[in-house]
């Protein structure tokens, strides 16, 4: 029905269960004793284990997707709109903390508009301006995106991978700027999960408690306003409910999987649309890892749901991609283990009896 | 009674709460929600408040401090004595997993000898070849060093801290190389926090229950064997069940944080020399963070004894500093964040309402 979208959700290989067992003998081998460097081994050895070949990370890539929300007519947030726009204008000129947090590790950074509200942007070497419109629908009222609208998000993100197959890139890491984009998040969660909004509803940049009991409230009224999109399928799923920058996230997500580009999924936003590229193609979740538990209180019990421990807990709860960048220098210190460690033969270093 | 010791003691400078209100105002300006950058907010503002000067990491440099331990006799672990030295060497020759971490991470390593057996090493200019004693006595049936001795490998880590002065490193990871030291490290614990061994004594580097249970049962024998140098002091304790390597980092410690240099300290074995310099200086602990929670199984209780919240879990336990040049980074990117984001005015950013 969506040629591209098929194509992509194909190329996505999962992990070769034969190469466990070379790939563990490979570790065994370093010299330190076995199992000692707990999930860098792991890490390293599920990026073998997709790819083939010795893991690498560098170059390394963020994308920071910028989207509104309709919904912010509600009051979910403390911030007005027009912070995602001014945000964009921060990123750009390099003052945002995912710049300083890029700068500091390493990492290529490029700031995407998939849907912010207001006009274009000066142009930048760093920015790419592929508006799909300007903010969703107030999808408490109705779908957030038209499935038209939401599919040419996919596609960005699917273009942005492609890129980054051309550039070298070996791991990406997933950023969101939108005011307001906890919510949609957060309804992408019950639809996909089965979590009921009270469950995972949380104070995003800061609600007080009766704040939050109305977030909770709008998107209720917001999954009973598109129940009948909840049973037509992911992507009508994640039109209704999602966001242009969550839906090119979910695009860049399953486009690097399908080109054996790890993905470290930065925090709520970001885990939202793995969920939805997960329920597109479940095998995605062997080209990622979760980069961080979010300070946004559900996000552990969904990581839960998932089956999946995020890397670190540093109570960071920003989005941008700043939990993905420090999770990218974890993939990148478990590359440089498999790498440039010598063997116990080769150091001359006697093994251990275990 | 030890002038230096008492002049790097008393060196130790509290952080200033007075710097606490214009600090926070520093980070609640830079254009993020409040508090979103959690732990990252919490080390900048803990740097800023010991330094009364904005955070800086780099240069960043990590020791790894060999030693080795009479204690082996006792058959506390898998691996060989003579593995202390091969490993030296791997780390000379760059092999070993601390040289992957270091090179990924951008960390200076300097390797020293405080107390391994065997001679002395072919000179190299990133080893500092400082040997007290080829070895710590056996400490299950006496000390495992004179005072002196263990005076002597505290102010090799002095002077390691006054190198880093002289260097102008703004942040110090702690490293360890030495078989059997968990054995040490446990029975610092034990006479520090008041932990029997049975409670902190864990496999090391892979002994099964009942190897596990005859190390527990000689840690046993060391304390009792110890007992009256338990109650003279931390030195005397550091000096009966320590070793050259832990007495070394804990002058490393104490030194660096009469400098105002910011220490990582590693893991289980790292931890216990924190300890040990606690014990000398409570104030030490204003200039450290623990860089994770090791997978020996020990020290999740030994933190929280400690009242210490290390930074990550990442389930390893190789020592030799692998641990703080992770740590280092995340410290890396606290001070990006404090010293590169723009403020809410200067980029034209709404601050929300909250």
């Amino acid at each position: 029905m969506h040629p591209r979208l098929e194509a992509a959700i194909a190329a996505v290989r999962p992990a070769d269960d034969s190469l466990r067992a070379p790939g563990q003998a490979h570790l065994d081998n370093l010299t330190k004793p076995r199992g000692s460097l707990g999930r860098l081994e792991e890490i390293a050895l599920d990026m073998y284990m997709v790819r083939g070949e010795a893991p690498r990370a560098d170059p390394m890539r963020i994308y920071t997707i910028a989207g509104d929300h309709g919904v912010v007519a509600e009051g979910v947030s403390l911030f007005p709109q027009e912070v995602t726009r001014q945000m964009v204008l921060n990123f750009l000129r390099g003052g945002a903390g995912i710049n300083a947090l890029c700068t500091a590790t390493g990492i290529q950074l490029k700031v995407v508009d998939a849907g912010s509200c207001g006009g274009g942007y000066p142009e930048h070497p760093d920015l790419i301006q592929r508006k799909v419109a300007p903010g969703t629908a107030n999808f408490a009222h109705g779908p957030a995106m038209s499935e038209e609208q939401c599919l040419a998000a996919l596609h960005l993100g699917l273009d942005l991978a492609e890129d980054c197959a051309r550039d070298g890139i070996r791991a990406v890491g997933t950023g969101d700027m939108g005011i307001g984009n906890t919510t949609p998040s957060t309804a992408l969660y019950c639809a996909f999960l089965g979590f009921s909004p009270a469950q995972v509803t949380g104070p995003g940049t800061g609600l007080d408690a009766a704040a939050m009991a109305r977030k909770a409230e709008v998107i209720g009224r917001a999954l009973d306003v598109n129940r009948t999109a909840l049973d037509k399928g992911p992507l009508a799923v994640l039109a209704a409910l999602g966001g242009y920058e969550i839906a090119a996230l979910a695009g860049l997500i399953l486009g690097c999987a399908g080109k054996g580009i790890t993905v470290a999924v930065d925090g709520f936003i970001s885990t939202a649309a793995y969920v939805a590229a997960r329920a597109l193609c479940p095998t995605v979740s062997a080209h990622c890892l979760l980069s961080h538990a979010s300070a946004e209180p559900g996000h552990r019990n969904i990581c839960e749901a998932l089956g999946e421990r995020p890397l670190f807990d540093l109570g960071m709860r920003l989005g941008e991609g700043t939990g993905a960048a420090i999770a990218l220098h974890v993939v990148r210190c478990a590359c440089a283990m498999w790498n440039d460690m010598a063997s116990f033969a080769d150091a001359g270093v006697s093994p251990g009896t275990a």
